[in-house]
């Protein structure tokens, strides 16, 4: 593409998070444009994409990426579909950005690491947007300024109001629980290294037969532990937490507030309800960021390995749960590619 | 304009603060280009415009207004120039957002409030960026809501770490308190009728003659009293505050935060120092939204006759500094045109 | 008394702050008994010292003043009683903790000044008990330090849920706002010089009459400024805050908390709703001190000057209320006696 | 004794803790009176008791408790000694507070138990002052009025600035932890059945060869899971934070502040450096609590099963601290005596 000219891009899904995702390039995101959707669900690509000037709507994924002008792909489609659009994103030689998780199960992740590998070249990023959240970059900063000393543990808190319908008990780990893993790797500088899950009782809030909520333990390659709560039905707000224990200090984040209304014999900070809510910033830092560093033709942000590493620790957290033991990860060999990640 | 066309924009003004929306309109907003700069240092406007594509550079500001692709005016030049480039923009019937001051002196802002009012439809608007902040949009919500009755007083807060060079006594009132003017009257939805400035002693780190701080305290047409610190040499931070004290209750901002580091014997939070950071979003928020209205045909955000009644209060502060008593504020006839406002 | 003799106290006046107060040295307080209780109000002496062993109790102030085992006396009636009060403990050589206000109106308590600087010695308290509230203590503390320079504003507030039948305009001032002229005093180590109040709006839910809220500036001989914000039916808790600015840094007190209870969207801190309960410790650390330093034959904390001064700056707040101007402070000189204190 | 009279206390040790409680007892405490100190050290027990009337000093134990005046026992010797004494006090019918742990070795805590229980009365109350505390008993409330729901889960954190000389990995079980360890089965409600001890990479901050911080998991009896961070190295305060997470909401405590200091681009909040001051109003509120319950002949507070529970699973957390694995808690059957606590 030319310098000046927008970002041509093919978003495929046109769901919940698609259809987000094509209003921000529309309408938030400097220097991109939808130039594709493709959903299997025509009404729902048209809706989605309606009042957008020359966009091309396609039931197949392939057909999107085919479309004239497209320049990069945004894949926000069901996890089971990625590992296809991904490879055929990279046949094309497309820049990608991936909703998470990359790959459901982490042997189709790594075949995705091993295909980028073979291209020798980075196209994919995966949509970890946590790294992008103002107060998740704060955290990293002083972590990464070694001025607390090194990181010893991580307490993590992940609340959601309730969960929606369908959500199984091995989905509090490998769907809620593979943000911290994301975001433990990537704080800590470290790959995880077993897992242990610990169910207190269940909430009565909980759906029958759900076990919410848990208690997630990690242990790391540099022998930090991060411990995780995560309580999907926890009624009163969307919370993320995490504090950071150092051998000089501990960082918060996750507790800030804004507006302190007193009334009523109390003094009360609003609770956000909902993760676009809470992430809406980091949400559209992300993207902004990956067009503009595509725009520029360089990948940046968390990488199909990092992709690969999710889905492994989540795998072996699934584990953890059934069996009520410890379990150990083991990754494959990391290739070449990705040497020079943080992680 | 076409839709779906980018909003050509001209730019007047290359400094600090045109500068920083030029960088804006290219690399943040969504919608927009920068088609023409104008400064009167030619090299400034070059810098500023640098890597943009197609961008018109110019020295006078009415060039760059008359430059291909032009479709509405961004004014960052000194306030001194504002009228004659408003009435430029008038005569070419192109939308404008000024920076405030709209213009300093409350006689020419009024003739720009009278030659649009002659025009017979909005095209001004004026850059106070608090109305597009997150927290003061909170506080304006919770107040609109009724909820915590009507509203008796406003304590408002406004530190600078430090003054620039040539600050005069007379700035804090008409430059710094500025925004708490516009914020009141907006957040109230009332005039200000009246005010007095109060003299504490000066801090032993203002420069030389330079009375700070100043404790200012407005009164308003529907009887609320408003009270600001303003104090631009405090050295420790840059904070605004403000609590709206209501019938049922109170509710604050500006004593928010996010990361929490614990260490060396107590828990901090960081201070930040500087308006840009801020208020960095109320910025990106405010180009925005002129952005997606503009492109819409549309002027919304605060008017002409804003910017007017600013200039008009901020003068009666600057008299009533002088000479110690409270000087009651007059208001022109309000045009038709701006009957519909808040205000 | 001998070493080990705990030290009778005869109580004047055993209404709400009597009784407490009576409660507080049977109780509480270690080193003190009650030895005599008088009230006009036979009936109410008798409950308030049931189940003490060995009190006297009697209608007569002077007589429980002359009960055997009366070491010193806490004058509790209603402050028209306490000029007579104090004079009789004079005659006797008894030390006094006289409740605020010492004396209602400045030309009685100046009275007291002079009496007790004609015996020479200092046998008066005043019972201004913020001085021993933990928070106020640390805020006197930073302030003395030096180490955030000199102060140039004090902002306070002072709310009640709800104001007390019979409670007029001019008792915000004079009784309310009374804890905040000693306590800017005290913690400025500076008289008041000058006084004006301004009046918002009053809220719908103050009786029909009451000037409520109102705004009250206190000029000090240091040319610091004093604003306090008093609103006696806030409806939403008992609210007490400072802020002390200084040329260096601000430090703020009344605005923390315990226990967070996030549930229903939102994480909530109690407010306490009445000054029992927000100064319960500073009533017991203040009576404790005073038992502590009268069986050592010494007298600390405020003292009748303190009461004077209080008085008479009260009173020049009652004028400005009523004058809408401001007014200025005349204190009588300062006895030698008094030279030595803090203010 | 007689109504009125002064409950004469025998103090048993005279190191740091008992000197701070015999000064308690003497100036702090109504209603008591310091009858005889006991410690191996003569000069040291003289020392502690210099100044107190009729006080009577030993080097033994027993010796303190047969003084004349003596009608209660406060143990705050070393825990090896805490056995026997409990016993002779018991011999004697007297009431004691025991400073915990009640006896180190769950063996002789249980024959406490037992003695206690044949004697068919409550004696013995044990010194778990965090339940004196005003955000403990703030936390406990909530819980107990269920409007939060059932707790699923404790979230503890314990740390100190630095541990002192010769203090042992277990030690941050079965010392620091105890405290968490009645706290949980206090706010619970519930005993705790098993217990797990996790250990993080150590602090390069603490002594060569101690296991610090460390994680500590206990399951209880209804199911629900309590984490406690302990780590006494930290440096940098005392800090002792629990979030109780309910089925309809949390309420955390050891978060609060006071005041608060705005300077150097940062607000901060003091975090105490030391458990005295932390926890010093709990320590006034137990022994007073004590006092006035025990001269009315009443035993409340902890009890001696408290004692002995907390024995038991500080023992269990230390041997599951050396295998690494998760060891569940074997309790004695409770006597009768015991039935009605809340536990």
């Amino acid at each position: 593409m030319h310098v000046g000219e927008l970002l041509g891009v093919a978003v495929l899904g046109a769901g919940h998070m698609g259809a987000d995702h094509i209003r921000r390039l529309d309408r938030v995101v400097s220097g991109a444009r939808v130039a594709a959707v493709a959903d299997p669900d025509p009404a729902r690509a048209k809706e989605a994409a309606a009042g957008i000037d020359g966009v091309a709507v396609h039931a197949e994924a392939e057909a999107a990426l085919d479309a004239p002008g497209v320049d990069a792909v945004l894949i926000a489609s069901p996890g089971p579909a990625h590992e296809e659009a991904l490879l055929a994103a990279f046949a094309r030689g497309l820049p990608v950005l991936c909703e998470k998780p990359m790959v459901p199960e982490s042997a189709g992740a790594l075949r995705v690491v091993e295909a980028e590998a073979r291209l020798g070249r980075r196209l994919a990023q995966v949509g970890f947007m946590r790294r992008y959240d103002a107060e998740y970059r704060q955290l990293k900063s002083v972590l990464d300024s070694g001025r607390l000393g090194r990181p010893l543990m991580l307490h993590c808190v992940h609340r959601n109001v309730s969960s929606p319908p369908g959500f199984t008990s091995a989905m509090l780990v490998n769907s809620s629980v593979s943000h911290e893993i994301d975001a433990a790797r990537w704080l800590l500088g470290q790959e995880l290294t077993a897992v242990t899950v610990l169910r207190p009782r269940s909430s009565g809030n909980a759906p029958e037969g759900l076990l919410d909520p848990q208690f997630v333990l990690f242990e790391t390659a540099g022998g930090a532990l991060v411990d995780v709560e995560v309580f999907v039905n926890c009624g009163f707000g969307y919370q993320v937490r995490c504090e950071a224990v150092c051998e000089a200090g501990s960082a918060r984040i996750g507790e800030g507030h804004t507006m302190v209304v007193t009334s009523d014999g109390g003094a009360r900070e609003e609770v956000p309800q909902d993760y676009l809510v809470r992430f809406a910033d980091a949400y559209d830092r992300e993207v902004q960021a990956w067009v503009d560093a595509t725009r520029q033709g360089r990948v940046t942000g968390p990488s199909a390995w990092d992709g690969y590493a999710a889905s492994a620790v989540a795998e072996a957290g699934v584990r953890a749960l059934v069996s009520g033991g410890r379990v150990t990860v083991e990754l494959a060999a990391r290739p070449e590619l990705y040497a020079d990640d943080g992680v």
